[in-house]
Parts: structure tokens; C-alpha cells; sequence
């Protein structure tokens, strides 16, 4: 079969950075080589610089973005565990659900989808949780919330409490300050704005949420204490073998990594805001509408109403055939209804927009 | 930094057949697109040949291979469900500790550590239980264990019980007949025999087993029905999205699944044979002493005696820096008492055995 070359703007994956492309196909190493430990160690580093923390914990787990959330929260519930969840989209609904799997007690404070988290209503929905988890940037509403007033918050209310961000969405498309905001625990995926194929969950774990971890947690695949012993060496700083790292995903992802920083992290947080603002102005022009609360919609992810009398399906199926683009569909109840479009790593230049709104305008004229 | 290019022949990964390579350096497609999805569908269909099996419900978990141990456990232990665990290495020690963490009541049947699992002493080992489990090829030890006749005995006896294997280091190196067996449950990873680079686990999963599921497991990630949902469609046909599958990786182990196809699998099988003969009886000429059991060593993974008197690091890292090639230490209380020399994938060829018994001449010259 020939192959295909898509313009990936939906939710995610996005086109990968060339260089993690070019970096998926050099030699494969072993994961205890001492030049494989040198790129994981490395990895961990710019990680650290994208996150904005010093956190030891700091690492790329071996699945794809959702295994950070189970990741998270299998380390950090016992049963009865007090897990405050906003809800304002699927991600969140989905924070709900692992965390009650592990057996906590979910007070969930649900949002209208579109709308960013209330602050407010987080801390009002109880008065001493053990842990508070939103989103930061809603891939399935397109919505940014203010997870750094969210977490100073909590923490000036009550310092028991430990924050868990999902910045699957926004690592690398937006400033991140993990240890300013006082964000305990974050993890993120690699197919969005970092410009990697999908497969691996940066992950990052304060060491105040380490002093309070489950010592052995249900997933052992998932245990950060033996995760930790081979990635950044345990107490006698030997590195002991847990799981076969990933190697070329990792190669992939320091290889994303390395472009993002050559860059320079101010310059592509504005290229992926000036290529969302390109594209919501040019939306607005051909008289769509905006899904997302104005004020807090997402660069590196746009959603918009479907026009009236328009199949969702026809134009996205037309796009794929005769554009090769791919734009994503709404999710849960808006799967008809609203689209996604992304322009996230490499995506996040002015070509972009300009074609995916050629294209559209073309379909819909 | 220059690049290095290893010969890798340690327990894997091993070098990837060229095929996977190319794929992981193909355009990047995503997970829902029509063009991914018919890879992923000949993807499953691919590995319904390689492990011998019809079941619905076969695809790769997005995870290494460990994964697929624990998806295994999580999808079948509830409190209290008994499971007999062969050990007869690192692996079969790991499956107890990932089933007792679920609460299974586990019973386990230790063997010397070199030495194949004893089907009477299984059998002995409990009159009724829920799971029988145990490693077809142990990688730590480099010994073959007959899981087929393994299943068979525990069905005649006792048709409730589900046998787990453990074919990580088996798949596509040896004959592999799921259903023939009567192996309801195996998982695998990709970067063994499959020689694809190290980040899926193949996994296969009966009717039977299905029956007697989890129907809410604690992990999320790796609830069955809701992969299934997406891997294959659900009740309803339809596909549900569950997580981003990792796109790229499954494109590699779809083209490595080609080759090996296209080659045949009795080729393939009878390569990893000769290629295996072939260094055991040169370790033999070098005079050097075997581990493994023998009338049960592994062809794909030899391991070996480090000879009295020579330190075991020093070899592999004089291996590494003046060979360029990857061998693994032994595992656990073997550490540095033993080498582990996998020949796998496309280094099931005679030009390996040949360099890596030249290069170990000369070295222990």
C-alpha cells in the first residue's frame, strides 16, 4: 500500500518536530547502554526546563499520556483518599473515574464544557481534601484554566492538600511553572504540543507528594519508587532494572526536546499563540463560531461550533480525502456538533491556519 | 554527539528488522484515521497468526512488555482469586509480586533458578485454582518451559482454571499455539524475537478468560473492554476513542510483523534454532560452561557461565567499546556470574554468533 502524509490538525498527534522523526529511526540502543542512559538522563533535563521545576521525580513514563493520570493518581489514593475533581470535559470526567477505581472518594465540581474552572467552587466543594486535580488545557473543549491560581489557592488555604494538573495539552504550546504555582504532581503526553509521535507520558512528582505516595501501589508497572531506581538511581545511586525503557521513543522525545529548547521556550509559546489567534480571527471572518468561553480559549487548540445545516462528517471525510488534513471531531456530546482543530509543535506556523481556512472556505463557500 | 551503532545482543532489545525502522521513520497518522486503523486491524490480525489463535480480542497494549503482565493479572485477580505461579526466574518471581498486589492469594511454586517449570509440581501445588501461570521462555535464565503441556494438565483436571503465559521472549522465535494449548492469556513485548524496538506488548486474551473478567479493574488504562472498544468496536460495531494509540510504534511492529510473515514463520523459527546451536556449541569450544538446563536452553537467548577468574563487567564493557556490541549481565543473584547473549529477530543469522564468539576469543584469549 502507498503511504499517506497527513497535515495532522486534530486534537492530537500533531506532525512530529523532523528532528524526533529523524531520531526514531537511528540505530536502536539497549536501555542500560551508557549512551542511552546519557539521552534518558538528558530527557529528564529538558523535561525539567519545560515543566519549570527542579523536581527529582521528572521523568517520561512508558505509556501514552493517559498512563500520567494513572500514574498520578495510583501513587497518591488510598481507600477514602478525599480527591477533589473539576470537571469542565472529558479529561476531567476521566480523573473522576481512575481516581474512584483506586478507591477514593471523588467530590466532583462539575463545570459547564466550555467554561474554565471557578477557583471558588474548587475550594468550596470540601474543606480539607487530600488531593485537587484539574486540567489545564481541555483537549476535548479547547479551554485554558488558571491551574497556577488554582494550586496557590489551595495551598494558602490548607498546605495538606496536594495539586495534580493534567497538562497533557498545554506542555510545551504554553508557560508552564510547575514549582512556582506549587503544582505537585503534572503529567502530559508527547503528541501534542512537544511535536513527538504518541507513546510516552512526561511526568513530573514533587517531593512533597513523594512523602506522602502510596509505598506500594496496585500497578507495579506504575510504582515510582521502583521507576525511579532505574531512572535516576536508588539510595546507593546504582540503577536498577525495572522495565525495558522505550528506547526509541525516548531517543524520539530528547530529539523533540533539543528542538523546542534550540528555539528557545518564549519564542515557540508565541509561535503556537499567533498561529491559534491566525486561525480563531480567520474563523470568526468566515462567520464561525467559537466554542470556547472568550477569554480562555486555547491557542494550540481550537474548538468551533459546526455551521448550521453542515455535516460534521461530510466535510471532515473531504477534508481527509482532498486535502489530506485531518481535523478532529467534537467529543462526548458535542461529537456532531463542534470541531477541534490544532496547531501544535511544528503545525504552529502561519501555513497552517492559512490552509486549513483555505480549506474550509472552499468546502463550506 | 555522534550516533553509535551496537550490535545488540543482550536480552533485548535487539537490533530491529530494517522494515520496523523505515515504518517508525514514516509519516506520522492518527489514531483514528481509516489508514491507521486498517494498519492497526492487520496488525492484530498478524499477531492472531504469530501467537497461534483466533481470539477476538488480540492487540498490542501500549506499554512494554510488563504491561502485559500486568494487564493480564489486573483483568482476572479479584481479592482472595489463588494463583499458582511457576518460578524458575526473575519473571516468574515478578508475576507474584504483580498478582499479590491485586490481592490475589498467591501460590508459588519455586524452582532452581537454570531449571524448566515441573508441570506435577503445578499441579501438586494446589487442587483448585482460579489462575495457573508461568514464563514460556524465561529471559532471566535463558530456559524454555513446555506451557503447552503446562495448559493441557491443568484443563484435564480442572477445566475452571485460566493459564497465563509469559511469551515475551518466545514470540516469533519459537512456535507459539495459543488455542492449540489451550492458553487462555499472553502477553509478549516487541523488542525479542518480534525485532521490532522495545514500547508494545502483544497481548491475547480467550473467550473464556473474557468470560470470567474484571468487569471494573483498578487500572483504567488497561481495562479490556474498553480497549476492546476501540481496538476491535464495540457492542455496537462502532469504535470508541480510549487513549491515543501509540501510532508510530504500531506501524514499526505491523512492518516487522510483515517480514516475519513474508519470510514464514517456520523459516524464522528454524533461523533463531541454527543461530542458537550455532553459539552454544562455540561457547562449548571456547570452553565455556553453559547455565541453562540442558535438553531446555532457549536457541534466541544462551546464557553462560563467566569463566572463573575473569570479572564480568570488564568484558562487557571492552565488548561495548571496542566491538560496539550489547551482551546482558545475568539477573538477580547472577548479576555478574553469568552473561546473557540474546540472538534475536534479524541477529538470528550466522554472522552474529560467528562476530560475538571472535570477539569473545579474543577478549578471553
Amino acid at each position: 500500500m502507498p503511504l499517506v502524509d497527513r497535515v495532522l490538525l486534530g486534537p492530537g498527534p500533531c506532525n512530529p518536530y523532523p528532528e524526533a522523526t529523524l531520531a526514531l529511526a537511528a540505530p536502536l540502543l539497549g536501555h542500560l547502554d551508557p549512551e542511552f542512559l546519557r539521552i534518558l538522563d538528558e530527557t529528564c533535563d529538558r523535561l525539567r526546563t519545560v515543566w519549570g521545576t527542579t523536581n527529582r521525580r521528572t521523568l517520561p513514563l512508558s505509556g501514552t499520556g493517559s498512563i500520567g493520570m494513572e500514574a498520578a493518581f495510583v501513587n497518591t489514593v488510598r481507600p477514602g483518599t478525599v480527591v477533589v475533581v473539576g470537571v469542565n470535559g472529558l479529561f476531567g470526567v476521566r480523573m473522576c473515574e481512575v481516581a474512584s477505581r483506586y478507591g477514593a472518594e471523588v467530590v466532583r465540581v462539575d463545570h459547564e464544557w466550555g467554561a474554565p474552572i471557578d477557583i471558588r467552587r474548587m475550594l468550596d466543594a470540601h474543606p480539607k481534601p487530600d488531593l485537587v486535580a484539574a486540567v489545564h488545557a481541555e483537549t476535548s473543549t479547547g479551554v485554558l484554566s488558571d491551574i497556577g491560581g488554582l494550586a496557590q489557592a489551595v495551598h494558602a488555604r490548607d498546605d495538606n492538600a496536594l495539586v495534580i494538573a493534567d497538562c497533557v495539552t498545554s506542555i510545551a504550546g504554553m508557560p508552564l511553572h510547575i514549582d512556582e504555582w506549587g503544582v505537585d504532581i503534572a503529567y502530559a503526553g508527547t503528541q501534542k504540543c512537544l511535536g513527538v509521535a504518541p507513546g510516552l507520558a512526561p511526568f513530573t512528582f514533587s517531593e512533597r507528594a513523594w512523602a506522602r505516595r502510596v509505598e506500594r501501589p496496585s500497578t507495579w508497572y506504575l510504582d515510582l519508587g521502583l521507576i525511579g531506581d532505574y531512572v535516576s538511581g536508588g539510595a546507593g545511586g546504582g540503577r536498577t532494572y525495572h522495565h525495558t525503557a522505550p528506547t526509541a521513543m525516548i531517543a524520539s522525545l530528547h530529539a523533540g526536546l533539543g528542538r523546542i529548547l534550540e528555539e528557545g521556550l518564549p519564542a515557540v509559546h508565541a509561535r503556537h499563540q499567533a498561529a491559534g489567534a491566525q486561525l480563531q480571527d480567520g474563523l470568526a471572518e468566515l462567520g464561525l463560531k467559537l466554542f470556547a468561553a472568550d477569554g480562555h480559549r486555547l491557542p494550540q487548540l481550537t474548538t468551533v461550533w459546526v455551521p448550521e445545516g453542515v455535516d460534521s462528517a461530510t466535510i471532515r471525510t473531504r477534508l481527509l480525502r482532498d486535502f489530506d488534513i485531518e481535523i478532529g471531531a467534537g467529543a462526548g456530546e458535542y461529537a456532531t456538533r463542534v470541531w477541534r482543530i490544532g496547531l501544535m509543535g511544528p503545525n504552529a506556523t502561519p501555513a497552517r491556519p492559512a490552509l486549513i481556512l483555505a480549506a474550509l472556505r472552499s468546502l463550506l463557500g
